[in-house]
């Protein structure tokens, strides 16, 4: 194969040896015109897969953000959830959630075919170019699961949250996406129809999983010791800023990914999709940072991170049809935005410990107004009616069927884990596991 | 420079002037097919260079894993081991390792000429293709010799670990190399020639790295207190569990150059490689978290994140040549294998720090026997015994002379560092460092 | 906007259909040409906004090595100045610095239009390749500006490095990059007019970086206890070596988009510009811990760290017009020059915790005067002298106004903070905040 490959190169870098005198292959305008189509291709190819391996890494940002915005006891289990939130929802993702998203027969609200990556082409590994979308689409539905896993953090039961990893990976997240994103590849689902603009995912992506995370967080409760008899918040420092900021920057890389990657296409249109993803990130975080001293009299760095993901939640449904100038005010709003919100949910006594809901589902509700109110198209009335129809269905959608599997977990199998096993620390109670073995640790 | 190719990408962008009227340069089918040949060249430059970054990117998941699954006391070492092992690897790989892999002359066994890059085209730099292959092939020679960093942590010599890192990346990797992969270059080694199937190196790579493993780990014996009296096993657990964790999401992130990059085409054959890739890491790490669900009565986070490096390493060879749901079935089988094998190599008396035989050796064998087996072209006995040849030559091979070397340095400048400097800790006695100066460690 | 994208991918894909029998659009010699030239731009682009975002990703590097090289009590205010650096660099940017550095008017001197990516073409959002090159130019300054960052480590006011690193992204970079490579956007400067040599930045980048890290810490002073009463130099080691490693690694990753990505072209080209980067970086390391082995006595991790930056710095100005051999000549010596240079710094009792300063400001002036001692194409006097011209001009703009403004701002609002705050440790006095709070920590 490789062989084969390289014979060909060699034969492609020899033009002269190739086509002097008589050509092998006599090529025609035709032949051209077919040759440049597949060229572009492949280079749709290489963007969209290089976009995909980009998201993924966000993972591993996730992970980093949600684990040093929480306690040393916690750590283990983060990552093992973040682990299993990929792995599982890969898996998931190939054998049910995909043919739910995209298959080409459907109910009217969801597809019913392509299942396992069966079916597409009739080959057994099928048109190369659904395995491509799998992959980029695959990386987005872990984004949607993991996203919870930080506002669930510290308290809930290992084999309560895959179970739920699952679900939202397999059955949520794809009905949703298929009604706002279906048509990618299918006759197209109702959201859609109605044109409803969120490019990259403000709504599909980033609020559902935060009205999830909302529906977790409200099920367990909050952490034992956040909240104090007479009601007061109390704050429960992360354990290692440092791995929340890197995680952050990695968040941040992989948008260049997750944002312009959702063109699918390597072409100039990417151009622009960085710059609005850019300046709003930054606008974000310095909002943030503003605002947090504004209230707090020092510039906070935890709200500062949120702020920065505040600014990439808000300009992803936007980013590919609102100008730099209106993605910096996207960003600023959203900067602003989710230090309000991290305040008052915690003052709501909704134990959040990382923000998730505040970044991921208002700050994502906000990117979907903002991308019909600062569309370079124009705004109508009845643009804004459909983003808020699209926000409000995803708000009742993934927050309602989130809520009704947390609490069938919780009376099953149950959801949280006890008191004494909670002031030991997840870690060793579910994972038998310290992430930190060789130091001395408070907590 | 950049003003010229500035000059042209500005006129590229203007076709209308370019290329309204008369044309400057008159096209034609012929200029514009090598035109097009051009192109799809220029695509495979910057796809292949780009997953060589990514390939590059596994050095740092290589040392977050190995550092983090090790002592505090030793994490300074881990470092520097990583960081030379890369900078030698590249200095010993242009300067020998690539023409002994390579060279266009041969013995038969191995390469003789183009060292130093040298001799290529005649050129001082070379055909730039030639550039992006070494680039490409240096940071898969790296990863081999780094494979070996983690089964030695811990008690080995920094000059003896520098001896072994330059020997494999210029000699051992290289001879084997040319056996089943030289033909990419020269006339073709002999594993290849009897249809030897290892796309991206289950063998070439990870089995070499990880028999070296086996080899410096027996000859090196134990850390102290690994085993008791009485013969017991010791848990030395690692000293940093987030740091290993997101190292493995780092070199899952390098496998997705890894794999696909190995085909060094910008087409549509590497999209059913990311699939395979990501499938096999998933089914890797659920099928080793549940396995050690069994064994141990708790999701272990090693063998999570072992098994997800298993699926990684077992689906290398095989990546371009079996189904979707093969990579399930081969990840799944290498997750199971992984924690068998390092349960038994432990009972054996081995101490590899962080797994690495298991991972790389034992599942890298796996991978290439799977790739026979689930061959979507068809499964022969010829094929099977091919795949075994290339498996035992191998660990011949890579075992034998890794051995022999590991032993000469022994018994020349010594490759264990004294029980005291192993109490005082690797990193204060051979690099006069800690690694966490502000921080109260225990051991 | 994707449905249509996919129509269009599913049309290309189909050529029988879309192809066979008539045509839908002719395509002739000339539309096919064009087509082909649309390709070339097509990856262009894909390939310089990777790029871009790998230069991105230095930001976590070097928020990582700044902080492993620091105190356990200052990396908060690290991770801040760092997300700031790049927020605030990157609004700065877009709304004066760009405009500076590459107008179309200009005074001369600098340019005066195209602020706030305004009127580069008279469209809302304006050329597309305008804004690809914007998004890797942006990258660039904030690496400037964020080297700064570790040589005033640990006693600097938050908002005077804030106000620091806006004038710097605003002015004093876009100043000195318009006489190098204003160019490549305008009628060009007088630095690049004398044949100026810096492909990649070398001097243009990293050296404007290092001076204005000079100025900050001479005009600072040392941390306290750095130097004692009899003026002997104490060692304040970094917390946390192993995030310092890792931090380096990335660089060293980000350079495969710093130094290659500045062809903004994908083709061939980039092949040797990886090679040297690679070889570069590879012999600095093993050159500085080789050095730093015979001064001290073990393997400094440190300088080898440092050493492998050195290599990166001292080839970006040459990586395009070098060989590979010289490659790595040139990072052999810029491994050796650092640790020197480390040294003298700290003897002269300027303190640089990082070791900024001599990474960027002296191997940056290295890098300069080798590209053109090196030079492929031949090397004369006249060359010779241009390279010093500009190292020259680069220490006397950057370190002049940075030495200016921080002085300015230290008599104004203030730079430094108090004693009692430095013992403290700035992140509790000018965040509020813990880096690590479940941990006991020292100092």
């Amino acid at each position: 194969m490789k062989t084969f490959i390289w014979a060909i190169v060699l034969l492609l870098t020899l033009p002269v040896i190739a086509f002097g005198g008589e050509e092998a292959v006599t090529a025609t305008i035709t032949t051209n015109k077919e040759a440049i189509d597949l060229l572009q291709t492949n280079l749709n190819f290489v963007w969209t897969l290089i976009a995909a391996a980009l998201v993924f890494f966000m993972q591993a940002g996730f992970a980093m953000v949600e684990s040093g915005f929480t306690r040393a006891k916690s750590a283990v289990n983060i990552m093992m959830k973040n682990l299993m939130d990929f792995s599982m929802g890969s898996i998931a993702f190939w054998a049910i959630g995909f043919g739910i998203m995209f298959g080409t027969t459907s109910t009217g609200w969801f597809g019913t075919d392509g299942f396992f990556l069966s079916g597409w082409t009739g080959t057994e590994t099928g048109d190369p170019w659904i395995l491509a979308f799998w992959m980029f689409q695959c990386v987005f539905a872990a984004t949607a699961a993991t996203i919870v896993s930080g506002a669930v953090a510290e308290r809930t039961k290992f084999t309560g949250y895959l179970i739920y990893s699952i679900v939202l990976c397999a059955v949520i997240y794809p009905i949703f996406g298929s009604w706002a994103w279906g048509s990618l590849l299918n006759g197209g689902g109702w959201l859609e129809g109605m044109g409803f603009i969120d490019f990259a995912g403000s709504t599909v992506v980033h609020s559902v999983g935060g009205w999830a995370a909302l529906a977790g967080a409200i099920v367990l409760g909050p952490r034992l010791g956040k909240y104090g008899k007479n009601g007061e918040v109390r704050a429960i420092p992360g354990h290692n800023i440092p791995m929340a900021a890197i995680g952050v920057f990695i968040l941040w890389l992989g948008w260049f990914g997750f944002n312009p990657g959702s063109t699918t296409t390597g072409d100039s249109s990417i151009a622009m999709i960085f710059v609005t993803t850019n300046l709003s990130a930054a606008a974000g975080s310095i909002c943030a940072m503003l605002t947090s001293w504004l209230m707090f009299k020092k510039p906070d760095i935890g709200m500062s991170l949120n702020g920065a993901l505040a600014g990439l939640v808000g300009i992803t449904a936007g980013c590919a049809n609102v100008s730099p100038t209106s993605s910096v005010i996207i960003g600023a709003i959203a900067g602003v935005l989710v230090v309000f919100s991290v305040v008052t949910i915690d003052k709501m006594h909704i134990d959040d410990p990382v923000g998730a809901v505040s970044v991921h589902g208002v700050c994502g509700a906000w990117g979907t107004l903002a991308a019909g109110l600062f569309n370079m198209g124009g705004t109508t009335s009845k643009i804004m009616i459909t983003q808020l129809i699209g926000i409000g269905s995803c708000f009742i959608w993934a927050f309602g069927t989130a809520f009704i599997l947390f609490k069938v977990i919780d009376i099953t199998i149950g959801l949280r884990i006890t008191k004494d096993e909670e002031l030991q620390g997840v870690d060793i109670t579910e994972h038998g596991a310290h992430a930190y073995n060789d130091f001395q640790t408070l907590n």
